[in-house]
């Protein structure tokens, strides 16, 4: 035994984290332009030392004490002991240290104690997040998710009451949308609201509910779906309702338990340590709950959240992908094995052609990922802080055009990524001991919730793209054509000219297809709407490559300070318009296939 | 809870498996010209009444049988208890079944009481076992490697010995090959052999060993690696022993216990129920061995038995993959959500067309993967049978090129098969008890064990392509070329002769690449390998898919009498050339990019 342990000891058990500090700045400061988004109200705190200053200090939180919990927290898994969630150990003592650190209000509001830095900047913190430990992100995440919506649609009473504990992170927030028979179908849901003086009572099941139920906070801010006695039936009949675990005295403090509990926890794939939770809310008559927004408008309210949510599941491809690629990196670095084209003797594993391109497709999947996600939130702080109506319109279309594309591309991504992992690591990766595995079954989850890939896909080719003829697009479009004049003005990235033009042709193509057949059979939307997010989301990853590329090359002219990092972002860069872009071609004649025989086969055939 | 529990109770739980005769016998019939085969000497037996017979039974066997013990096998896994393994409850009487019903001796060779069936049948029944139950499948599986080995290798003794045993399936077997620092790269192996009289003593550490402990079989023979002590370094110095846990007395019984046992047995990400042992040999003093083939020379004995073991690793990416696409297609005409064009109310899923997508794209990479298998083993049994020498160069050829390429391309198709298996599944494919992630976790060793997908591609390229100069895969493309004019003379299928075409040019153009570019560089084969492996899988798929639907077409020009079966070939053909053979044009651009920028990171700047 004493080979094998050595060999795990030394190479495969836990890997660590180290926050990628240097591409997240390089992102925030080059594609991002976070220069000018410093100079807009609100957020002048934003400076480049600033960001400097809070990126490093969460990457050290990250590695030192999220990251080490992950393996175990998984091994463990969060319990259901006499109705009261017991966490995988340290999860609660380090969530004390996250609220105790300010790190949940980083990005909240000012006005509830929040530091009100920038989304993009709150974003490149919430990747290190789930970098180091994604089944702990998820309870701060869906607190987030559950400040949007208070903030933004409940009245001035709640959110005096609820949003100050909220952003604190003292008091955390679920979404409790699923029931059994209603999932991606929202309209199914038969959750109970019944009017009593100025509250509801709350009945029903809600299944799926990360972080539903456990100790680490003080109490426990549900938004639930639910349908008035006389709700018309359908997604017009749904309203949103504030309910939390312990209802809050007039002097705020926290009073009595109300009635719900967890009921039972799921035992998944992965995500081990995030307590998922059934949720039973009136087994004694009914839980207290407080509208949110207007009675019969729930949906509208539940996307407010749901769509940082997707933005933040994007994320969480990014995320995995990233921990994944510094463990094979580290792993390829260190297991010797076998000879390669000019070395002497056996050498590391990264020194083989294919393992190499494994890690490079790792790294160009994953940069291309956080950039996507950062210009999305960038364009998200922008319409928050738009000087003019213009402005906040053309931002707005950018971030709900941008939104299904994260979420599903950089999931999918993160999938793949993971998986890569694993393969890197050869039979060590399947064995549970060296960590690999753990991330290909928590990747696994994030194609599936805050909407299916399916769903992503029917939104984007749908609401986003058929709805307004295909304006949005065509202006990003517009935008991608403004680089290939730059590439081709500069000499260090001009050979990206062509396969970028290439790319981009076929995202224009894709549109044109979509914007001429997307009408003319109501199966053709829902048919090509997977390939067709793909080929979008592939030819954005080009574009944010492209335009790193074209920065990296700008600062290498100037004399950069970090010519290495410069140097790595250049071939990674290339590496993607190589590997990665071609695959738009296969994505588009998928699209071009259209709907043909997709119905050709009764449904008793399959 | 009700609700949660009806809906798993009536959807979800340990889907069964119903084996796919109706296809295996297609395949059998049309792609691999039973007929024919069964007139050869040896093959007699191999009658369309018989192949039915077997294949009926083998189903029934399958989903009666394996079948119900693979979910809660998964959840109980082997445990080593006091040295000795305990498998999952009801593993050791199915195996005793499994020997009772004569199914290890199916394909086995009739001078040691085989039916001497074509391994092209046992691999449509092998195809069943693994479905129902990869875990308990693999048993038998390492098995047939070692009688291989056994029976091509070992003297007149040894295989009166061993070999009855063994293709009955009362004694089971193993292959000994990976050591901690000795996984691709063998020629590290450090086991020792020390020749004692007519035997050796064998000692050193093995680890990933499969079945290597249990107790169903009477006795379990190891087929080790392990050098001489005066054995040169590397790949030459490297012998195969035998050595079974019982020694074996001069009358065929078994005798004491070898100088071997179990030291422990891996945690894995799946394939729970199937021991993967650490093995330590001779620790008191060495374990009796004795040499299989000549000294020094194990290696090739040993890729006997790899050969037959990584066309067999492929056909598992099949088999998983057929499983996942039974449980998802049966929860999606179950599962009710959401409405539909055409539909009234609510629909159950498979009504929509990106489920149905999901469901056809696993359909067609399933059955591409069973055709492209079968006609391989059909290759292999004309080269056992070939009337002369030309015919069985030509047959080998096909095999040895088509090896590398079912093992890694069916079960990288086999994961993703499996990855959307849970995705139609939505939430509760996330879910353990719904069955749908323990596909993909069995899955996921698919394209590590018996040679990575690198492995394989490298063979590929090198061994397969670059070293014959091209002959055998032009010989192929030749073949494949063959097919546009039966297509364009066939108007039901006339269609296909477009996309098929484009498909065959590429997999042409990817040839013609490597044979100019892969001497320039050596890193330029190890670089595209992989890519241009996947781009002649996928051609390769398109060739027996669109074999499959010209056959399918005559067969109801001719009024075939499954119409129902023969028309869902046609709708699953044309799919897959329109939404998977366009992958082959991403394949084809990458393998183009050569080892552009693999090399241009140093190793420490990953």
């Amino acid at each position: 035994m004493r080979g094998l342990k050595s060999l795990r000891g030394a190479l495969a058990m836990a890997a660590d984290y180290t926050a990628p500090v240097a591409d997240l700045r390089f992102c925030l400061e080059h594609l991002c332009n976070l220069e000018e988004l410093a100079t807009r109200p609100g957020f002048e705190e934003a400076t480049p030392d600033m960001i400097a200053a809070v990126l490093e200090e969460a990457g050290r939180f990250a590695g030192e004490v999220l990251g080490p919990l992950n393996w175990d927290g998984d091994r463990q898994g969060a319990q259901l002991i006499d109705g009261k969630v017991q966490l995988a150990d340290g999860f609660a003592e380090a969530y004390a240290q996250f609220v105790d650190n300010g790190w949940p209000a980083l990005d909240g509001p000012t006005d509830f104690g929040g530091q009100g830095m920038p989304k993009a900047v709150g974003t490149a913190v919430n990747e290190m997040w789930h970098s180091a430990n994604m089944a702990f992100a998820l309870g701060p995440m869906l607190t987030q998710g559950a400040i949007d919506a208070v903030e933004s649609h409940a009245d001035e009473a709640l959110r005096a009451t609820y949003l100050e504990k909220m952003v604190s992170g003292e008091w955390s927030g679920t979404m409790n949308l699923t029931e059994p028979q209603a999932g991606s179908d929202l309209s199914a849901v038969r959750s109970k609201a019944v009017p009593e003086g100025d509250h509801y009572r709350i009945s029903g099941q809600k299944i799926f509910i990360t972080w539903g139920e456990h100790e680490a906070a003080e109490n426990i801010v549900h938004l639930v779906l639910a349908r008035l006695p006389d709700a018309p039936e359908g997604t017009r009949g749904i309203s949103l309702f504030l309910v939390p675990k312990y209802l809050v005295n007039e002097d705020g403090s926290r009073g009595e338990l109300n009635d719900l509990r967890a009921v039972s926890l799921e035992h998944k794939l992965g995500i081990h340590a995030s307590p998922t939770c059934v949720m039973s809310f009136g087994d004694e008559g009914g839980a207290v709950g407080y509208l949110v927004g207007e009675e019969n408008k729930g949906l509208a309210c539940m996307f407010t959240m749901m769509n940082a949510a997707r933005l933040g599941v994007g994320l969480q491809g990014v995320s995995i992908g990233e921990r994944a690629y510094q463990a094979a990196a580290s792993y390829a670095k260190e297991r010797v094995q076998g000879g390669a084209p000019g070395h002497q003797g056996r050498v590391a594993i990264i020194e083989h052609a294919d393992v190499r391109r494994m890690l490079l497709t790792m790294r160009a999947l994953v940069e291309a990922g956080r950039a996507l996600s950062l210009v999305a939130q960038a364009a998200f702080d922008r319409v928050a802080t738009a000087a003019d109506e213009d402005e906040r319109k053309a931002q707005q279309a950018r971030v709900d055009l941008l939104t299904p594309i994260v979420k599903a591309w950089a999931t999918e991504n993160g999938q793949e990524v993971a998986s890569l992992g694993v393969q890197v690591h050869g039979g060590m990766g399947y064995i549970e001991e060296t960590g690999a595995a753990q991330h290909l079954r928590d990747a696994r989850i994030t194609t599936i919730y805050e909407g299916t890939t399916g769903i992503q896909a029917l939104d984007l080719v749908g609401r986003k793209t058929l709805r307004d003829g295909g304006v949005a697009m065509r202006a990003l479009v517009a935008e991608m054509h403004g680089l290939i004049a730059e590439l081709e003005a500069d000499g260090k990235v001009a050979d990206l000219a062509e396969p970028y033009s290439r790319a981009v042709a076929q995202a224009e193509a894709g549109l044109a297809w979509l914007l001429e057949h997307g009408a003319e059979d109501p199966e053709v939307p829902a048919s090509v709407a997977v390939p067709y997010l793909m080929l979008q989301g592939t030819v954005c990853g080009a574009w944010v490559m492209t335009r790193a590329a074209l920065a990296a090359s700008r600062e290498l002219a100037s004399g950069g300070d970090d010519e290495a990092f410069l140097h790595a972002k250049l071939v990674t860069a290339r590496f993607y318009l190589d590997h990665v872009a071609p695959r738009a071609t296969a994505f588009l004649a998928t699209v071009e296939a259209g709907s043909r025989g997709i119905g050709d086969l009764a449904s008793e055939a399959f």
